[in-house]
């Protein structure tokens, strides 16, 4: 699978996060719903903004910013089920001027065997700032790019 | 099965809804997590509420109010299924100074067969405003008790 | 926005949904969380094939399929508010030997003023069936495909 | 609050688990929504039990065993928030023949300051098996009590 392949020869995530697969998490078919990746995406994407200290959410404060999503994609690999440790790996892909490209990929890391690619993804994600009192696209500020990279 | 009982001898609801069970309801056991079944309890209150015109969540508005729970429960008494066809019914119990007690009932309510009681559940709800910037329990105003009762 | 400009020179939807938000599908920025926008998509392909008697998820029979998702993707145009009714619109792009790919839309139909473009995605689902006790992609049977198109 | 002076006099937890508020997890009154405070109850419940090697699901094993929640109930005490980070503590209140009744405390339990109680409640599970193709409650085998007490 060439997604494994550029796994293997990819660099170094920028960030790493390792959860459990939660019981309701999963849906009828056995294996975790779909859209539950996709929250740990986001979930490892806000926990790399915090550890760099980048304001992630800030809606009662005077200079309210965030980081609304614009695209999201997936593909699924290799099914998962409660029980399994998974580790979702983050790269920034590219900053541009008011948005942040992330690329992800879920690994099922159980102590048993070699971790195995479970599903690879996409996040677009625009900074926004409050403006005459409606959240809007802003340039992201240099002290933030610094953080980030 | 006692609330079965109880049910059918219950006056008319004060509200009912109807719904699909979704398949991101489900979980790995083939049936509704039970959270979910909490949340259409919850859906029924605010549709409920939005049908009386009552204001369910006012966050933006200078005189902002809000219906945070403050006790739920819930009893489970048969399983529902990916398929399967929900009633929500609503009764409101009491209204306090500042909360109202709602109960309700789960019913599957597939064509195939008699309605069948799914769950059973409360939720006290308190009315919350804004003062002084922070949000806290008030007197529920005469104008919206007219309006449920 | 040019996808506005495809929906509306694309032709009439496969399939139509409404729903209305719920409260628990927002997040604290406001709006509607976007895992829920996919939740929507996947409901809606699910309906339409149940719709159209194709058998969506069969778990526990002799003969069980399912469509486990391959690949997803969103594009998020306009947010989504607590109290606005939304419409999902499906079209099958194409049927593959054991794969079927959607496109969706939502809309903001709320009474007010015109429809308005939330948000696009795509679904795709492979065809799977039990084979020796395992889960595995199969090609789609022509009484199936027949149902669709 | 009486519940925080129970808390406070309250024998030590039989299990703790920490997490951070997840982002997802909120809802647009800014605040964690009750029904993913529930699901933290669950999945404390079942990291308890994985960690004493009581088997929590097993669905596709021949004797396949499961823990359905029968009755559950919370009462929120102070709300959370997206950056919060909560412990779950969990105490085993009562074994009965075929049932489990579990107790938890959330607590807010930020950098800043003294850990708040947010909100608490109870599991009852009962303990099913399969029996001729059916899922019903079965008397918890001694080995399993043993692992829990």
């Amino acid at each position: 699978m060439s997604s494994v392949v550029a796994s293997s020869s990819s660099p170094k995530p920028h960030f790493l996060q390792r959860r459990a697969v939660e019981f309701h998490e999963t849906d009828a078919a056995g294996l975790v719903h779909f859209t539950n990746i996709l929250r740990w995406m986001e979930g490892a994407e806000l926990a790399y903004l915090q550890e760099r200290e980048v304001p992630v959410f800030a809606a009662e404060s005077v200079k309210s910013s965030g980081w609304p999503r614009v695209a999201v994609s997936a593909e699924f690999v290799a099914p998962l089920r409660f029980g399994d440790q998974v580790e979702t790996r983050l790269w920034v892909d590219k900053i541009g001027q008011s948005s942040i490209a992330y690329r992800f990929e879920i690994w099922r890391v159980n102590g048993r065997g070699a971790p195995r690619l479970s599903a690879t993804g996409t996040i677009t994600a625009v900074y926004v700032t409050r403006l005459k009192g409606k959240l809007g696209p802003a340039t992201i500020p240099a002290v933030i790019k610094k953080k980030i990279k």
